[in-house]
């Protein structure tokens, strides 16, 4: 890892470490909208044309058979049986703390304005496959639709060589409480979600990461459903003093990078000894991944060290990142808290390691990447509620309002607009 | 307007009655793409450019000058000044509601969980140009911000023809607390917000509502930054029981059909004698309109009647649609209001008209349209909030933790995961 020393906020020597490029998406978005019509157009049958060509498997039934999920539970063991459910519990306790309230608001007499809350009635969750195996994906994206109340939650997701998807992603879906599972991935899944096919309903939101494909298919049928965000790579930043172990630093630096070549994984320290330190032991354990060619190029081409003058400055350079994970390896961590301004979740101490939050302390792992932190929220509970506005006025009340609301739309040019208020009163229109 | 009775929940005759086509927006988005590549490349001239081309006007001066809006309200009235103010007030008071307060919660000893809420930063709020001229939408728009804590908005706005934005969205923009205002709007303003230009910083978010270009292309800069929602043409939609005055029904569907040519007006009513009755009534309100040539047009293409056997056959269509604006207007509404399940705002009873939530009574007019109700919530102070998740676990309850997230991570084939973990208690990594 590079170190940089940073004597003033540099704006442009920051962006340019962080080496965030901007890709252009033209070639990839013109596959997409084929697919999308293709799906549109020809439904199931053009969903096993393209797992055939993507995925190499000929498959005859998109969806998954219950004696598929009973065999799934059987290569369980039940040491990881219990850490699904342990887990499960986990996410289900943080996400019921952010249901949300219908509400009302008696004013005056003879007003009454309010919010309803409904959860969405059909949701599809989208979990990547191919070489790897994210049974805490499933945990994460369909407990939060499972807490709002959502009914109907559909999960796709592509099929291995043989047709299958594995075990583990079978069992937590049953575990998370998906009732639908169909063996189809990539941007022709989103558009089965998002359209319907013969074997699919359409959804009203898609949630779930997956590779650029599935991301760029998914800004394609936004608005045509809700989709929860465009995610990009994976990144951590940690915020050290010098009072940090270096061996924890460089471990937590590597579960990042370790996950794909894109992924970004920044030191941001006072201590110059410290930076260099970790710069060593990122070396030392790398060395021994099985996954070191990933995190070797994750590394090289997005892995940074800053060193600050001062733990203020160290904040204004992480907000500038807007992180996906933040760790505060700091004194007193709680007391920096206000300092964070962007981030998708924030780590506490030398013992909250950013892993603890990917499985199991509870909180959401679907973060906003690549800056988006800056506007948008881990995955929630939120995402599978919307709102619906009350408006009551008594007769009296609405008398009393209906010369401002009338000349208001006249200031408009609305004129209809104020007489929906007149006829009521008898008044001329 | 047309009637059709319904004597059964017949989906496809309804949405071939609601006549909600599908458009291709192939040849817009070229346009656009072109649009933000410009502006994108050569800022403030690509602006300029366009709004010669589009608006018809050369401005040298991008941004309203401080006299420009002392100027604005030398032409208000004391009277029209106090209706933007008590609507504002209004607007407060209800978008107060909808703020969120971070939160932690002690788990067990030595876990500390929590979200922390923290408003945008910049924001951007597109306001309509050319003939309209919409004070509310920039009191819709601006105040939910203001409320959530936003600490820059900027407000965008087609110029007219004498390089001007009408006196009353400057007033209404300062009233609301915009601190920066820009002459331009189209596709060429949202890419500006997005992208920055070197007069304009780039936003976190942009909101509002605009004709075509201007949706297609925040659906562009999805992802860059956040958006609202990709609105539709608006529309109402009313159920009615036999007790109803077929004269309130007409003017409520008049104020919708007056906005454009596309707006939706929609009864459902369990009388026939009533559709009959409101079918005449539109015709006698309709002839008396200033704007009726766009009412017609609305009436005879998106306008209809539906005639159900039942109540609940009514909410069953309405939840189909999935309406913007939805008047319950039956004995005791409260008692209905679990029968909606989709519905953008919801106006209970013969004295709450839709106008009077386009104006005044507070809650937002910027509402999920064609059906997005199905996913997405009425504008909102939650729209301009974020949430970062805090996790904090003390040494000892990480310890007990170890071996399950281990497991688990082990599972995934993310070792670095599960040694960010063992080298905080000396294991074997």
């Amino acid at each position: 890892m590079n170190i940089t020393k940073l004597s003033s906020f540099d704006v442009q020597l920051i962006q340019q470490k962080l080496n965030r490029n901007e890709e252009n998406f033209d070639l990839i978005d013109a596959t997409v909208k084929e697919v999308m019509i293709d799906v549109k157009q020809h439904g199931d049958a053009a969903l096993k044309k393209y797992t055939e060509k993507f995925d190499g498997v000929k498959i005859t039934s998109l969806k998954v058979q219950p004696e598929e999920i009973v065999a799934a539970f059987q290569t369980l063991d039940d040491e990881f049986l219990n850490v699904l459910q342990e887990a499960k519990q986990n996410i289900t306790d943080f996400h019921e703390k952010q249901l949300e309230k219908s509400w009302f608001n008696d004013k005056n007499d003879g007003i009454i304005l309010g919010q309803k809350v409904t959860p969405l009635e059909r949701v599809g969750v989208y979990i990547p496959g191919g070489k790897a195996t994210y049974p805490s994906t499933v945990l994460m994206t369909v407990i939060p639709a499972v807490v709002a109340g959502v009914k109907e939650i559909a999960l796709v997701s592509p099929p291995d060589k043989d047709g299958k998807l594995h075990p583990y992603v079978l069992a937590a879906a049953k575990i998370a409480g998906v009732q639908e599972i169909y063996k189809v991935g990539g941007a022709q899944a989103i558009a089965a979600l998002a359209f319907g096919t013969e074997s699919m309903k359409p959804v009203d939101k898609i949630v779930g990461p997956g590779n650029i494909y599935v991301a760029r298919a998914k800004k394609f049928v936004y608005g045509t459903v809700d989709i929860d965000m465009i995610a990009g790579p994976s990144e951590v930043c940690i915020i050290a003093d010098n009072e940090q172990n270096p061996v924890f630093i460089a471990a937590d630096l590597l579960s990042q990078a370790e996950h794909d070549e894109m992924a970004a994984s920044i030191l941001i320290t006072t201590s110059f000894d410290l930076a260099v330190a970790v710069q060593k032991e990122v070396e030392n354990q790398l060395a021994q991944l099985k996954r070191k060619e990933i995190a070797r190029q994750s590394i090289d081409n997005y892995g940074h060290i800053f060193v600050v003058e001062t733990l203020d400055q160290a904040y204004r350079v992480a907000n500038l990142i807007a992180p996906e994970h933040l760790e505060l390896l700091v004194t007193d961590p709680f007391l920096q808290l206000s300092k964070v301004k962007h981030a998708g979740a924030i780590f506490l101490g030398p013992y909250a390691p950013e892993p603890l939050g990917d499985y199991f302390a509870g909180p959401n792992h679907t973060l906003p990447t690549s800056g988006t932190a800056r506007f948008s929220s881990p995955l929630g509970t939120y995402d599978f509620l919307k709102r619906s506005s009350v408006i009551y006025y008594s007769k009296e009340e609405l008398k009393k309002v209906t010369d401002q609301v009338v000349r208001f739309a006249n200031e408009e040019r609305l004129q209809a607009h104020g007489n929906s208020l007149k006829v009521r009163f008898n008044r001329e229109v």
